[in-house]
C-alpha cells in the first residue's frame, strides 16, 4: 500500500518524481475515451523504467499461446489487448541536450489528473549547469466528444535564460508488447507519409489484419499566436516526424500543440480509413485547441451529471469513488455492442482478452442502474457469441453453451485447465446477468426474444455436466473451480452448484411464463433451441435435486466437499509477513489451506438478497469473512454489500475503503500492471447496493439505507424504469428526488413511498436501528 | 498399435521404409552404452521427417522454464538432456547426385538392430535413371567395451553401373532440441580442428559449460585393403568435414569407416579432454574395426548371460522382452553414481530431466535382483540429493525433504503445479526402495549409514504435511496427485496416505533397531538429523491415526475423497474411438471420470505382497483394473504381477503383452517420441516377481511360479545375497540352478527346498491348482 496523491475531491495529485513507482502513476495516470486510451507515460524520452501503452478498444492480436504441457481443448492463442502507434513521442531538446527525466536535473516534478475535465497535466523545471533553468508544462486529453481525436500541449518557458529548442513531435509503430509470449512483433508498416503538411502512419496487425490510422498535425505558439516556423519532415521504417528548431528568450513561453487522429479498420472501411482520418484531422485543427478542450468537456459535464456519487465529510472517500467513475466512464460507454469492459481498460496489458465474468458479476449493476441501454448491450453481447459458447461446450464433451472464461471475440482464448476447463460457473453469472436485467427494468423483451435462448443452452449445458449420484439421489458437479481460485477442482462448490440450480429453475419458470404470454414465441423458441418437454422434465428433476453442501452442525453452507476438512484458521492467525499468500506461499499451500481468495458463498448470497434470510446471511457471513484474504479485487465489494446487509456496518466501511482506493492507494501492490476497472464497478455497488440499499423486492424499487458514522452525507443518481433519480441520504434523513418520468411508488424498508417529478421525498431515517436478524 | 517389425527372438527387421513412421523406427533403432546413445536416424543426408537426437549422459541444459502462468515455488529452469554433436553424419553423392531416401528412387530397404551383438545395420538400393543400381549398406555400434568410442561403416557396391563417389563424413555441432522453450542453442563453439589427419569439434554447453570433444578419423576400404585417398578438410563454424572422392568400378564395394571418439568434461578434466579422445581415437583406429566389434560383443556377450530371460514357445515375447533387456542394458548399467534413469534413455528428447519416482517405484527390482551394487547406487543418488530434497520442502513451506519429481541434479526442475508441488507420494518411492534394498540383498549397512538419514528427513516431511482433524482426531493428507494423474488435488488418496503411514512406521522401527544394535551410530544420526524422542512419539500419532479411505460397503480401498461420488463405469464402456482418453478428452473431463491412468491403490498393494490378504486383494483389482486406462506406461507391469498374485492368469498375461512389446508395437502410439526405458524394467518384473512370483518373505527367498498358458518354458537369472541363481519354469516343473554362492534355503509356496551349485533343485508344479483366496 502506497499513499502517493494528495487528497482532493476532483483531482489527483502527485508531487515530486518517484522512478521506483513510476509505473504505479503511470496507471494512475490513464487516459481514455472508450475508443482509445494511453497510460501516463510521458512525451518526452525517458530512459528510466516506464510502460509504454497505448492502446484501441477491440484491436486484439491472438498471441500464440504458451504453456508448460499442453492439455487437450486449449486454445491456439491468447488474444490480447496490444500497444499501438505511440501518438503522444515529442522529443525535445534544450540547448543540444535531450530532456529526460532520468538524466536531468529538475525540481517541482508534478502530475495533475482532473477528472472533472479529463485532463492530465504534468510540469517540472530542468536545471542546467550554471542553475539555468528551463519550465514546462504537458497537457493531454484524449477527447470524450470524438472518439478519434487527441491533443498533447507542450509549454517551454526558459526562466533565466536564452534558449535553444527543438522539438521532435513523433507517431512511432514500431511497437511492443511487454508480455508477448514469444516476443513477437505484432505490427507491420503498410503506409507512411511525411511532409511539412501531412505526417500520417498507417499499420496493420498481423493475423487479425486490423488497419489503424493515426495522423498528426502540429503548431507552434508563443503568447497566442502562432509562429511560423520550419517543420522538418522524418521518416523511417514504422516512424514519422517533424524537427522543430527554434531560439526561445528567458520569460518567453512556447506551446506546441499536437493534434492526433486515429482510426482503425473497425471505424472505417479500409478505403475509407485515411481519407475519414485526414478529414478528422482538419477539422481539429480549424476548430482549435480550445474548442476541441470545450466540446470535451462538455461531454465529461454530461457524465458527471449523470454518475457522479457525492460523499461529504470524508475526501479520500469522495476522490476514491470519483476516481472510479472517473475510468469506468472513460473507458466503457457502451456506445458499441461488440466492445466488453477489459479488466485493465486502457491501462496496462496484463490479462489480455477484453471480458472475463467480471463483466455480467460485478459490472453489470453500474451500467443497469444508470444506462439501461449499455446494460443491454452487454446482453446482447453474450447473445452474439452464443455459437461460439455452444461450441465451446462440445469441445469440452458436454451440451448446450458454456461461456469462455476470457474472450475477445467468443473464442475462449484462456489456458490454464483449472480456470479454463474448470471455472464453469461463470456460466450462471451470465445467466444471472438476463435476470437482473429483466427485474430491475421489468421489460422482458429481451428475455423472450433473446435471453431465453442464451437461459436454453446455459441450462442444457448444466444438465449435460452433472453427475448423477444413484444412491444419493442426488445431482452433483464434480471436478471445478469456484469463484474462490485459490481451491481448484473441487466437488461440489456451493456457489456453483446452487447458481447452476438456480438457472435450471429461472429457465424454465420463464419458459413457462412465456409459454403463456406468448406462444408463438415460445414454439418459436422451441424452433430455434430444439428444446423437448422432456429435457425440460429432466431440468426440474435436476434442479429439484441438485446437492447443496451444507454443514448442519455450524448452520452454514459449505464452500465445497472437503472445505470442513482443512485446518479452520482466519487470516488474523497468518503472520502479515506472509500476505498477500500469492505473493508468499507455493500454491499447494494455498489449495490445502482454508482461506479465500474473493467472495464465493457469499457471491451467491450477495446475488439473492432476499433468497435467504438475514440470520442465514450472517452465520455464512461470520464464518466466511474471517477466512478471506480478498486477494482478488473483485472480493470486497461483494463482502461489503452483505455486510452493510446484515448491519454489520463498520465492517462494511471497512471493506468499502479497500475497494474504493484499491488502485489510488495500490492496496494489492499490483497497480503497476494496469488499474482494476471491473473492481471499480464494484465499489459503486457498495454505495448503491450496500450503503443505500438498493434492490428491486417484489418488481418493487427498494431502499435500506444507512450513512457510514466517517461520512456527513452522500448523493448518487439512478434511473429506473423510465425514471430518473438523486438519491441522497444524511445522518437522519434520506430524500428521493425524481428528476424525470411518471410518478413512482417506491419503498424505504418496508414502508412505502410515492414520489413525482415536482414531489421529492424527504424521509427521517431512524439511523439508530439495526437491522433485525 | 502398430506391427512393423518381423518376429525374430533376437532382431528386431524393418522391411521397407515407411517415412510416415520413420520417427516411430529411430526410437525403436536407438543405441547406446550407458555413457552416450543416439536414435536410428541416418548418416547420409535425409530432409524427410526425421528426430535427430545424438545424447550424452549426464549433459544437460537448464532450458527456461515455459509456463503460461506463473506460480510461486516454479523453478527457473526445466533440466534437459539435449541434443550433441552429430558425429554419425556422411554426406554422399553419386554421380553428383545426392543420396536422400526423399529424394531418391530405391528398393530393398531394410534395417536390422542385432539385439545380441548390439549393432544396426542398413542396407537399400539406389535405382538411377537408367536403372544403374547402387547398393548401400550401413553398420553402426556405440562401444559397451569403451565407452568413448563408436564407429560407423559404410559399404558402397556399384551393381551395374561406373559411380563416381563422393563421402563427406562430418561432425556437426550445430544441432538444436525440438522441444527447446524459446527456440534457444543450447551449444558454442569452442574450439575445431580440420587437417586431413585429425578433426574434431569441442563444444560447450551454454549456463551448465559442459565440455565435448568429438573427433573422428576415417579409412577407406576395398576387398579388405586400404584405398589411399585424398581428405579434403573442410571447415565452417561448428562444422568440420572431409570430402572423398572416388571412382568405383561396377561390382566393386568400397568401404568408408568412421572411427568415432566422444568425451565430456564429466569424463575428464577440462585440460586433459582433449589429450584423452585424441588418444582414445588413435588407439581405435589401431585396433581397427574388426577388433573394437569383437571387444564390443563380448560385453554383450556378458550382459545377456547375466540378464537374458529366454522364453519358449512364443517368439513375439521373447523378442518383446529381450528388447527391453537390450535397452536397460544399454542406457544404464549403475557404473556413474551421479547418472540415474531417464524415462526416454538415449531415444528422445521428451521429458527431460533424468530421474523421476520411475526409478525407484519400476526399474529398481530390475537392478536389485541382477546387481545389488547398482541398486545400491541408485540409492546413493538420492541420498547425495538429500540437502536439496531439504531446500525443496522449506521452498514449499514444510520441514524435512521432499524429494523433487523431476530432476538432474537434486533440485526440482518441473512446473506444473498439481505435479510439482502435489504429486508428493514420489517421497515414500524413495523410502520404499531403502525398505526394498535392505529387504532383498539382508544387509543393514545402508539403512544404518545413509537410508536412516534419508528416512527421518522424509518422515519429518510427512509429519509437516499431514493436517489434524480434532473431531475426527485423525491425519488427514489435502491437496495431493495420486499416482493416478487423472486426479488433481485430491485429498486422502489412498496410496498417499498409506505409503506416508508406512514410511513413519518404517523409519520408527528401523531407528528403534538401530538404537539396540548400534548405540553410537543411533546417536550419531541423531546429532546429524536433530531429532528428538518427543517427534517419534508425534510420528508414531500420525501412523496410528493416518485416516485411509475405505469403503465398507464394497469392502475396498477408496482412490481418495469423494472417487465413489464419481459416475462409475468400466473402460469397456467407453468408445473405444476416445481411447486414449488424453488424446481426446479435454482434462477436466478425465479428472471428474472414474477412469484411472495408472496403477494407484493397485501399487500400493504390489509394494507389500503379504500386507494384504490375498481376498483384499482381489476385491481391490476387480474394482480398479476394469477403471484403469493404462495410459501410462508404467501401469500394466504393477496390475498384471497383482493378477499373477491373485490367480488371474489370463489377465496377467494379457497386461504383460502391452508392456512388452509396448514400443515394438507403439501401443500408445508415442514411441515417436522415444522409447519408455523405465516401464521396460516392469516388464522384466512382471516376469520375475509376477509369473515366478519371487518375493522375500520373512526374509526367505520365496517363489509362487506358473507358466503362462501360450507359453512352453520361461528362464532367468537373478542374484540373491551373493549366490547368482537360474530359474526354469516350465508346464509342470521349476528348476532352480545355482551358479554361484553358499548353500540357499528358499521356499516355493509354503515348501522349504535346499540347493547348491552342484545340487540343482528340480520340482513338480502343480499348474492346475489355483490360488487360494
Amino acid at each position: 500500500m502506497i499513499k502517493k496523491f494528495l487528497a482532493d475531491e476532483w483531482r489527483i495529485i502527485e508531487e515530486g518524481f518517484n522512478p521506483e513507482t513510476n509505473r504505479f502513476s503511470e496507471s494512475i495516470f490513464s487516459l481514455g475515451n472508450e475508443h482509445m486510451g494511453l497510460r501516463g507515460f510521458f512525451e518526452e524520452q525517458y530512459s528510466g523504467d516506464s510502460l509504454h501503452g497505448i492502446y484501441l478498444a477491440g484491436v486484439y492480436y491472438p498471441d500464440k499461446t504458451r504453456v508448460g504441457w499442453w492439455k487437450i481443448g486449449y486454445p491456439e492463442f491468447f488474444a490480447k489487448v496490444i500497444n499501438s502507434t505511440n501518438w503522444i513521442g515529442i522529443n525535445i531538446e534544450i540547448n543540444d541536450q535531450t530532456v529526460d527525466l532520468a538524466k536531468i536535473s529538475f525540481k517541482d516534478f508534478r502530475r495533475e489528473l482532473n477528472m472533472k475535465e479529463g485532463c492530465l497535466t504534468r510540469s517540472f523545471t530542468m536545471i542546467n549547469d550554471n542553475n539555468h533553468e528551463t519550465a514546462f508544462k504537458f497537457t493531454r486529453f484524449v477527447s470524450m466528444a470524438d472518439p478519434h481525436l487527441a491533443l498533447i500541449k507542450v509549454e517551454v518557458t526558459p526562466i533565466n535564460h536564452h534558449v535553444k529548442l527543438r522539438f521532435e513531435p513523433y507517431l512511432n509503430g514500431d511497437v511492443v508488447n511487454e508480455d508477448a509470449n514469444y516476443g513477437e512483433k505484432f505490427w507491420e508498416a503498410i503506409t507512411r507519409e511525411s511532409d511539412s503538411k501531412v505526417t500520417s502512419l498507417t499499420m496493420a496487425t498481423k493475423k487479425t489484419d486490423f488497419l489503424v490510422t493515426t495522423a498528426m498535425s502540429i503548431e507552434l505558439r508563443s503568447n497566442g499566436q502562432i509562429i511560423p516556423v520550419t517543420k522538418t519532415p522524418n521518416s523511417r521504417e514504422k516512424y514519422v516526424s517533424y524537427t522543430v528548431d527554434l531560439e526561445v528568450e528567458p520569460g518567453t513561453t512556447v506551446e506546441l500543440i499536437k493534434y492526433i487522429a486515429v482510426g482503425t479498420s473497425r471505424d472505417y472501411s479500409r478505403d475509407e480509413l485515411y481519407e475519414a482520418i485526414m478529414t478528422k484531422l482538419e477539422e481539429a485543427v480549424k476548430l482549435g485547441d480550445h474548442h476541441l478542450y470545450q466540446q470535451h468537456c462538455e461531454v465529461w459535464e454530461q457524465k458527471w451529471a449523470e454518475s457522479d456519487i457525492i460523499i461529504k465529510g470524508d475526501i479520500s472517500a469522495q476522490q476514491g469513488i470519483r476516481y472510479n467513475i472517473f475510468q469506468l466512464n472513460q473507458t466503457y460507454s457502451g456506445k458499441d455492442p461488440r466492445l466488453n469492459i477489459g479488466p485493465k481498460g486502457f491501462t496496462g496489458e496484463k490479462y489480455g482478452g477484453s471480458t472475463y465474468w467480471d463483466t455480467e458479476a460485478f459490472c453489470f449493476p453500474f451500467y443497469l442502474y444508470t444506462n439501461e441501454e449499455v446494460a443491454r448491450n452487454l446482453l446482447l453481447y453474450r447473445y452474439y457469441h452464443l455459437e461460439r459458447a455452444k461450441e465451446n461446450a462440445q469441445k469440452l464433451g458436454c451440451n448446450g453453451a458454456l461461456y469462455p472464461m476470457v474472450t475477445m471475440d467468443g473464442q475462449e482464448c484462456h489456458n490454464e485447465w483449472e480456470i479454463t476447463f474448470e471455472e464453469i460457473h461463470r456460466n450462471a453469472a451470465i445467466a444471472y446477468a438476463i435476470y437482473n436485467y429483466t427485474n430491475y427494468t421489468g421489460n422482458k423483451d429481451y428475455l423472450y426474444n433473446e435471453g431465453l435462448e442464451v437461459l436454453v443452452e446455459i441450462s442444457r449445458y448444466w444438465a449435460s455436466r452433472v453427475t448423477y449420484h444413484p444412491k444419493k439421489d442426488q445431482y452433483l458437479i464434480l471436478g471445478v473451480t469456484g469463484p474462490n481460485e485459490y481451491e481448484n477442482n473441487v466437488n461440489n462448490n456451493w456457489y456453483t452448484n446452487f447458481m447452476a440450480a438456480w438457472t435450471l429453475e429461472y429457465t424454465l419458470d420463464s419458459l413457462a411464463e412465456l409459454k403463456v404470454m406468448d406462444g408463438r414465441q415460445y414454439q418459436n423458441l422451441k424452433n430455434i433451441t430444439r428444446f423437448e418437454e422432456i429435457e425440460l422434465i429432466h431440468w426440474q428433476n435436476i434442479y429439484s435435486k441438485m446437492y447443496l453442501p451444507t454443514s448442519e452442525e455450524l448452520q452454514i453452507f459449505i464452500q465445497n466437499d472437503g472445505y470442513l476438512d482443512k485446518e479452520l484458521l482466519n487470516v488474523e492467525d497468518l503472520d502479515p509477513n506472509e500476505l498477500p499468500l500469492n505473493k508468499h506461499w507455493s500454491w499447494d499451500r494455498i489449495l490445502r489451506s482454508c482461506f479465500i481468495k474473493q467472495a464465493d458463498v457469499i457471491q451467491g448470497i450477495y446475488f439473492f438478497p432476499r433468497h435467504f434470510d438475514l440470520e442465514t446471511q450472517r452465520r455464512n457471513f461470520d464464518f466466511y469473512e474471517p477466512k478471506t484474504v480478498h486477494e482478488s479485487s473483485l472480493s470486497p465489494s461483494i463482502h461489503s454489500i452483505v455486510a452493510s446487509r446484515i448491519g454489520y456496518h463498520e465492517k462494511a466501511y471497512e471493506l468499502y475503503l479497500r475497494t474504493a482506493r484499491l488502485d489510488l492507494d495500490n492496496y494489492n501492490d499490483d497497480t503497476d500492471d494496469g488499474i482494476h476497472l471491473t473492481s471499480m464497478a464494484g465499489t459503486w455497488s457498495v454505495i448503491v447496493q450496500g450503503f443505500a440499499g438498493v434492490s428491486i423486492d417484489d418488481g418493487q424499487l427498494t431502499f435500506r439505507p444507512y450513512l457510514p458514522e466517517q461520512w456527513e452525507e452522500y448523493s448518487f443518481k439512478i434511473t429506473f424504469r423510465g425514471r430518473r433519480l438523486k438519491i441522497t441520504v444524511a445522518k437522519d434523513l434520506m430524500l428521493v428526488e425524481q428528476l424525470s418520468g411518471t410518478p413512482l411508488t417506491f419503498y424505504v424498508f418496508d414502508k412505502e413511498y410515492n414520489s413525482t417529478v415536482d414531489n421529492p421525498v424527504n424521509l427521517k431515517l431512524n439511523t439508530t436501528s439495526k437491522v433485525k436478524l
